[in-house]
């Protein structure tokens, strides 16, 4: 199997970001039907073209038509879905998810899954501040990083289906990391910089502060506003490394206290000429928009 | 006297906000001289039409000439260009500025300056991650707050005088606090984010992982471009303050560490209910575009 226009899609998870890979995929024209346990989100996926047919329902016919199934669920979701569930797939199916972590999930889908099918993990690093089907939106992927997670486990075919989803959906930067390193990446870039968003709102000072916030504080709180449910399990699957990245940065900041205290105007200036060349760099390499 | 189009408008330091204050007046029709100590400055702005005149000098009949001198130096050589010039004021001359620490500065200038001349500090919250007069853009005001920052000393004239700048140049709220609620608030909402972002570019990690951040490290790094002489002495100006709130913000990280490692999944939701409802808040003061 390789990933063409004949690939029949099935999306498990019909919510802002499987919504926008039906939208991406159907505007390339491929054939896309969805499975998502709210009936409005699948009526409104159908009425609004995001997918060609769809079922509040595990339906057998529909999942065991589709050669490539992608799963936008909750991770716990995600796993008893699978165990319920697998009968159901086409022999040679591959299965592939957008979930935000990796280890906790990845081994333990392959190790239940059937061996005729095969999973390969992905992680679409893109997203918006709202929730649902209606939110769909595919230019979200435009700029994003689209990182492909696989297991010693996976074949090349399948690692290159997977790559095929982040090409053809037209993310800016396709990359593979594993599934440690992957977690690691993330406990740093994307979960502390949420959890220090949620402080900057959760701390004392915040809510009379309102009307004299400018853009800085805007812009490192615009995350601030976050699912509580998939966000508490994404940080406690992923609790080791978010508590050691935690912890990178408070030492860090605890440094800063200090130099600060002490009036170290020499050490301070250095600090802040170590950001200023590093931020430099991501600024050079962004992708062009 | 009162702000209106026969005023005229003295910028002393044509960096950005210099630069962009002339721009601003301007294009309203206001007479704009400028000095600066960079002779190329000077020029570029007059053959930009920024300004009217310059000099790179404290040119005594371009001082002598001025209802209204907006100052946009370094806090420390503000001062000592007051004390030096203050001579060359006509009397009856309004003073103001846009420093970004209050405390420090006001009533040092205010003490040291002659009676028949009176300044009004001010604050405009805007800028940009990049320096000089050839960056000039007076748009950096509209959607951002202006604080005037009056003392005891000061007349209902000369702030409304103040106050007038900010509703010229076209920022989205204008508003007024004493110069130690203006230095603690300063001290929470952009010089602990710049700390935040330095912290996060600074801390062992970043280094690597350019290749893998997305929006949300992007977005909470962007002001980590720092101009070191300029931030340094400003946080070093409003130390006490802002290790009292990196104290808040680091007290608050803990508690969520905490709350982490104990996987308390209720506790965590609830700072994410509260960081999402106050971000909604922010939203919804924002002023429309």
């Amino acid at each position: 199997m390789k990933l063409d226009k004949n690939t029949r899609i099935l999306i498990v998870g019909l919510g802002l970001i499987g919504g926008s890979y039906a939208m991406g995929f159907k505007k390339q024209g491929y054939h896309v039907n969805a499975i998502d346990i709210d009936p409005d989100s699948i009526a409104y996926a159908i009425e609004n073209k995001l997918i060609d047919r769809g079922s509040a329902e595990a339906d057998a016919d529909m999942i065991g038509q589709a050669d490539l199934c992608i799963f936008a669920l909750y991770p716990h979701i995600f796993k008893t879905w699978i165990k319920e569930h697998q009968s159901k797939f086409r022999p040679g199916a591959v299965l592939s998810d957008v979930t935000g972590i990796k280890s906790p999930i990845v081994y333990d889908i392959q190790d239940m899954l059937r061996p005729d099918v095969e999973f390969v993990a992905a992680h679409p690093m893109a997203g918006k501040e709202v929730y649902g089907v209606r939110n769909s939106d595919d230019r979200i992927f435009r700029q994003a990083n689209y990182i492909v997670v696989p297991t010693d486990r996976n074949t090349f075919n399948a690692i290159e289906i997977c790559k095929g989803i982040g090409e053809t959906l037209g993310f800016a930067r396709i990359s593979s990391l594993p599934p440690k390193a992957h977690d690691e990446m993330i406990g740093f870039v994307s979960q502390l910089t949420h959890i220090i968003a949620m402080c900057l709102m959760t701390c004392s000072k915040s809510e009379h502060l309102v009307d004299y916030t400018g853009d800085s504080f805007r812009d490192l709180t615009r995350i601030a506003r976050i699912n509580e449910n998939m966000w508490s399990e994404l940080f406690l699957l992923n609790k080791d490394a978010l508590l050691s990245e935690i912890k990178t940065f408070s030492d860090e900041l605890g440094e800063i206290y200090e130099i600060l205290k002490n009036e170290d105007e020499a050490a301070l200036k250095e600090k802040m000429r170590i950001s200023t060349a590093r931020r430099a760099l991501f600024d050079k390499n962004r992708p062009e928009v």
